[in-house]
């Protein structure tokens, strides 16, 4: 019943918005398919941080009608042999360079295929080595949105790079231990918990847990942030699947002095 | 002899821009309504802070063409009883939660009408209890740009949350007690005085005065940012209606160590 | 072969995205021009630095669409006696207070009209003296972008003001002074200099030399940024055109410790 969606590319680099870069892809775009429409996911991602990008990306693809393309730059071997991508999933297209960045899409997604983008008679010439944002992946992004099929692009290739994303370990029949994915704006630490990792604590009479993150000691679940008492850690089930550990209009991650990459231990009672 | 408005939505949020929250609820409208025009009002609200966030609207909605839908999330009480709300005015539709975050609007506009958003019909399924900006409040301004009637979503209600903005007080026939309500990124301080408040300042023969402001006296009125001498202080009618504590091409805030909430006292001589 | 651009509209300001300043132009944008297609430049310059936003527009107008309406407000002069323009050049139009912050695109377009916005009928009613980003710029080029004839605006006009962007100058046969024009996100300085300065780089057997910026001495020269080793420092051809700065995913303005406006030396062996 949905209206078929108009041609939508969304944009996720390391680029930040102080300077032009950014403009300068949409510019691109635009010229070829005047009529996209520009999404950005972010434009923060730490220089270079191709994990970050993985998991940023990884987080709302899906939120996005079908069809849509999804253009990730944090790219920071540009100009060298690294491959240029185009990866089809079931409902999305993604461009992207070979290095990883599209890591948790390959996870996740199941029918899968990948080509080294080689038709350079879509690019923008003359191609700088230092900018392929703009040059290679911003105006495959603008061809792909006005439905040049994925085929005339290049080959398909099976040895694109691609990192496991870490997942968390039951080391024991009562521990498990994880990692903080991320951080975000209101201190909130997401880790790579899911309910799946816990099912004793999605049960119906859930267990006593212990979950030890930097110095702090966690023993309380809620389902809404509020729920928290001033200064109170607590875990919660986030909107990405991920258990965070949160604090009602406070930063866990401030309370606790810790960030991402830091060791979550669970331990169940 | 303006053409009709396309849909546009407006968005005000506490998300920041790096975390991809705000992509996700970009997502979620474009799958319901791809031709939507998205325009960021702020995302940078401080964490929580409904009421900068009821003068951040207050301050543009108006400026938008008849029927657009203005979107508010700062929801620190997501996932608990409090209510989502649809608010209509005379020319635009407002979607926000139930927690004081259209204040202004409500002490601006005559004709409102305010409705409990209960048809979740709408909503993106499952809804979380940590993120209705994605799951509650954009569906449903996407569903409203649509066209679909308000009487739709919910019951009229009458008992929704509502502070009152703070006004200037004339504590004796030549004094008048302020406050600043916002410092924006030029260090300039918006304060709450209107010219209705300082009749005496605007009329033809406008009245000697004095404006202390933490440790700083102002008895100056200038039309121009530019008019000001480098690091004089002065009072200006800015572009809110508000008078401005300004400096030409200074800081202000800086100058006097002050910020938002601080009092600002009048005396008219 | 490309399909006519649809209107397209640009903003570069200083107004930075928390306050509400910019989503107030892309409001009379819209109420003009509902299908006008709205895209940041970077709203990051500082504060009234004409020089700054004269050169981020400069590295990315080209890259859109003919008829794209470049809209740049930097405008410490607002409220005063300096002009709005109008200046259309062969393939764009721009919209900006006279102050110069369109000096590089007046030194890289050749035919180029200029006027003097004074048609008020165009403008929102009552013009302030503090946001003519709001109340005259935006609707002129929201007017322009329905294809409004310049000729309507106002009167040509050839005393407008223009700086003239530093050039790099050769001092001695062997030696050649230029500066750093900007720092990106990566912390790469982006040097005055273009290959036309330094055609001895850029032979096919190109000479030795030695840069000095700060403390450092740069004699390497790289085709891409990944191959210099962790922490060398070496000279590149950056995206604009410019010789930049460099460091493989590190900051060279950090390692060096300079910014801006520093000086940087070229001395050819």
């Amino acid at each position: 019943m949905l209206p078929l969606a108009r041609s939508i590319i969304t944009l996720t680099t390391d680029f930040g918005t102080s300077d032009p870069f950014v403009a300068a892809m949409k510019g691109v775009i635009l010229s070829i398919n005047p009529d996209a429409q520009l999404v950005d996911i972010s434009h923060d991602i730490r220089p270079y941080d191709v994990m970050e990008a993985a998991y940023v990306i990884a987080q709302v693809y899906h939120n996005f009608p079908p069809r849509t393309v999804h253009l990730v730059v944090v790219d920071p071997g540009v100009g060298t042999a690294r491959r240029p991508l185009i990866v089809s999933a079931d409902r999305y297209v993604f461009v992207a360079p070979d290095n990883g960045v599209l890591s948790v899409i390959y996870s996740r997604e199941e029918s899968l295929s990948v080509r080294h983008i080689a038709a350079s008679h879509y690019f923008l010439e003359p191609v700088s080595n230092t900018f392929h944002g703009r040059d290679i992946f911003a105006p495959v992004a603008a061809w792909l949105s006005r439905q040049v099929e994925t085929t005339k692009f290049g080959e398909l290739v099976t040895d694109y790079i691609k990192f496991i994303p870490p997942v968390p370990k039951r080391v024991s029949e009562k521990q498990v231990k994880a990692i903080v994915l991320r951080v975000d704006r209101f201190g909130t630490l997401m880790t790579n918990l899911t309910a799946a990792d816990l099912p004793e604590l999605f049960q119906e009479k859930p267990a006593a847990f212990k979950i030890t993150v930097g110095k702090g000691e966690i023993t309380q679940f809620k389902t809404a942030y509020a729920e928290g008492t001033p200064s109170e850690l607590f875990a919660i089930l986030g909107s990405s699947g991920f258990v965070e550990i949160a604090s009602n209009r406070g930063s866990a991650s401030q309370a606790l002095g810790v960030g991402r990459g830091v060791e979550v231990t669970v331990v169940l009672q």
